[in-house]
C-alpha cells in the first residue's frame, strides 16, 4: 500500500488493481434554489473524484445550515438535490455530518475508486497535445448577477442543467482516448487552473480565445459591471506568467478569471486524437465540449499560458 | 465489492482483505486555545474510524475560519494541533478544504481500513457481555463552565491530554479481545450511545453508576448549575426506555446526558474477558478503562438500560 496527495484529494493504493479516492469539498448557496444547491454542490464535489478518473462509490453529506432561521423544508430540498446526483452518480449516500450555522454550506466528502494505473493528474501534459474543455466558462458572474438581480432568475435556471451535469459522462468518454493530463475547472478560473496544468507537467500552453465554451449572459455580465469576489485574485495568480497574443477587451479577459462552481473537465490528449474525441462527448450528450488549445514547450523557463 | 452503512460513515469493501471506511465530522471550538481545539478536532474525527475498528490512513481537514477576524496564527495553531493528532493516528494529512465563516469549526474527513471480517458494529452485544468504558464522561459541562469563567482554564488543561487522546490505543488492545461491539460516546452522551447500542443488538443493558468514570470537576460543575444545550434533548432521547434502580440525584442523573466531544469507546465483550482487558488496557495507557456494566436478554419488548 502506498499513497500520494494531491491539493484536496488523497489517494491511497490497497491493491495492485484498486485505489481509494477522498476527496471533500462544498459551497456556500450559488442560487437561492435550494433544490438546485443540493445539485451544483453535490457535483461539484463529486467532481474531484472524475477529475482523477475515479468513481464515486459513497458520499457523506457535509451541512451547516441555520435550522432556526431557514427551517427544515429548506434543508430537505438541498439534500434531495443532493441525493439526486448521488444516486446518478451510481454511488451510495451514507448519512453524513450537520452543524447549525449562519449561512448555509453544503457539499460532500466522497471516496471514489480508481486503478492506480490509470489515476489522471494535472501534471503530465505533453508537448504536441491538444487540450480539451467539457463545460462553458461563467458560472461565477452569472450566480453573482442573479443575486444582484441583474440577470433574471429564468435566464439563469434554464442553463443549471448544465452546470449541475456530472462530470461523469465526459470522463467515460475520455477514458476510451490517451488522457494525458486532466483537471476539473472550478474556483481558480480557466487560467489558473490551467497554469497550474502548465506548470505541473512544466509545458506551455497556447488557448484559443474564440474556441472558449462560455455560458450565454455571461459575456454579457461582465459588460454590464457585473463581476465576482474572486476575479481580481484569479488574475493576479496567472497574470506574470499570461501573455495576450490577441488583443482582448477587458470583458473578454474577465471571462478568463471568472471562478467555476461544478465546472467541466480540462483534458490533454495527443492532438490527432482531439477532434474524435471531442465530437463523440458531444454525441454522448456533452455539448460543450471543444478542442480550445495546445500544448507546446515551455518557450522560456517562465510557464506561460498564451490567449490567441 | 459491497457497502454497508452507518450513521455517520460509510463502508465500502474493495476485497476480501480490505475494507474502506470513510467518516466526516466537525466541530466548534471546545475550548478557546486553538492548539487544544484541533488536537480535540481531529481526534474527535478520527474516533469514528477506531469505532469501527479500522485504522485511520488519509485525512483531510475541513475548516471554517473567520480569518480577516481572528487572523491566520490562530489558524495555523488549530492546523497543526489536528496535525499533530493525523501523525500520532499514522495516518496521512493531504489537504482539505477551507471557507471563511462567522464561527470556527474544524475537523476532518478521514479515511481508513478495516478487515471485512473484522468490521465492528454497535449492533451484535450479547446477554452476558460486559461493557467497558474507555475514557471519563462530563466534557461537556466542563467546556461549558471554563467559557462561562466557572471553571478556571488551568483545571481544563490538565485533562485535555486525556479528552484528545486517539482511541487507537484502547482499540489496539481490544482487538486481541472477543469485541463483540463497540461504539465511540459522542455527542448524545453515556446513555444515548448506550441505548444505541442496546437497541442495534435487540440486548437490555445494566450499567454500575459507581463504576463509571467522570473527568475530575464534572459533577461539581453540574452540582454548581451548569449544564449544556444538549442535556435536555439527550435526557428525552432515553427517558422512556430507562429505569433507574439506583437513586440518583440531579447532578448525577445530567452526567449521564452529557454530550461527549472526543469521548472514548464502549465496548462490550463476554464477561469472562473483561477484567483481564480492562486492566490490560489500563496497562496500556488508557487509565480510564473500567467495566462499566452487563448486557441482559431484553426484559420486555423494551430495549432498555438499568442504573444500579
Amino acid at each position: 500500500m502506498g499513497f500520494e496527495t494531491s491539493d484536496d484529494a488523497a489517494v491511497y493504493r490497497v491493491s495492485d488493481e484498486t485505489a481509494i479516492i477522498s476527496t471533500v469539498d462544498f459551497i456556500t448557496p450559488p442560487v437561492d434554489d435550494p433544490a438546485w444547491f443540493g445539485r451544483i454542490g453535490a457535483a461539484n464535489s463529486l467532481s474531484d473524484v472524475y477529475a482523477m478518473g475515479g468513481k464515486p462509490i459513497t458520499a457523506l453529506n457535509l451541512v451547516m445550515f441555520p435550522v432556526r432561521k431557514l427551517g427544515t423544508d429548506m434543508l430537505r430540498e438541498i439534500l434531495k438535490g443532493g441525493h439526486e446526483k448521488v444516486v446518478e452518480a451510481g454511488a451510495s449516500l451514507a448519512g453524513g455530518h450537520s452543524v447549525d450555522d449562519e449561512e448555509p454550506k453544503y457539499g460532500l466528502a466522497v471516496t471514489g475508486v480508481v486503478s492506480p494505473r490509470r489515476i489522471l493528474t494535472n501534471r503530465n501534459a505533453q508537448p504536441g497535445d491538444a487540450l480539451i474543455l467539457t463545460k462553458p466558462i461563467g458560472t461565477g458572474v452569472l450566480f453573482n448577477a442573479c443575486r444582484a438581480r441583474r440577470l433574471p432568475w429564468r435566464d439563469l435556471e434554464e442553463l443549471l442543467p448544465q452546470v449541475a451535469a456530472l462530470n461523469a459522462a465526459a470522463l467515460d468518454v475520455a477514458l476510451r482516448y490517451n488522457v494525458h493530463a486532466c483537471t476539473d475547472v472550478t474556483g481558480f478560473g480557466l487560467l489558473g487552473h490551467t497554469l497550474e496544468m502548465a506548470r505541473g507537467s512544466g509545458v506551455g500552453v497556447d488557448l484559443t480565445f474564440s474556441a472558449l465554451p462560455i455560458y450565454p449572459h455571461a459575456l454579457d455580465m461582465y459588460a454590464r459591471g457585473e463581476t465576482t469576489g474572486s476575479n481580481t485574485a484569479n488574475r493576479q495568480l496567472v497574470e506574470k506568467d499570461l501573455e495576450l497574443r490577441l488583443k482582448l477587451n477587458d470583458v473578454q479577459r474577465e471571462i478568463l478569471f471568472d471562478p467555476q462552481t461544478s465546472g467541466g473537465l480540462l483534458l490533454a490528449v495527443p492532438a490527432e486524437e482531439a477532434d474524435r474525441l471531442a465530437e463523440e462527448l458531444r454525441s454522448a450528450g456533452v455539448e460543450a465540449a471543444r478542442v480550445v488549445g495546445t500544448v507546446s514547450p515551455p518557450s522560456s523557463s517562465t510557464v506561460m499560458v498564451r490567449i490567441q
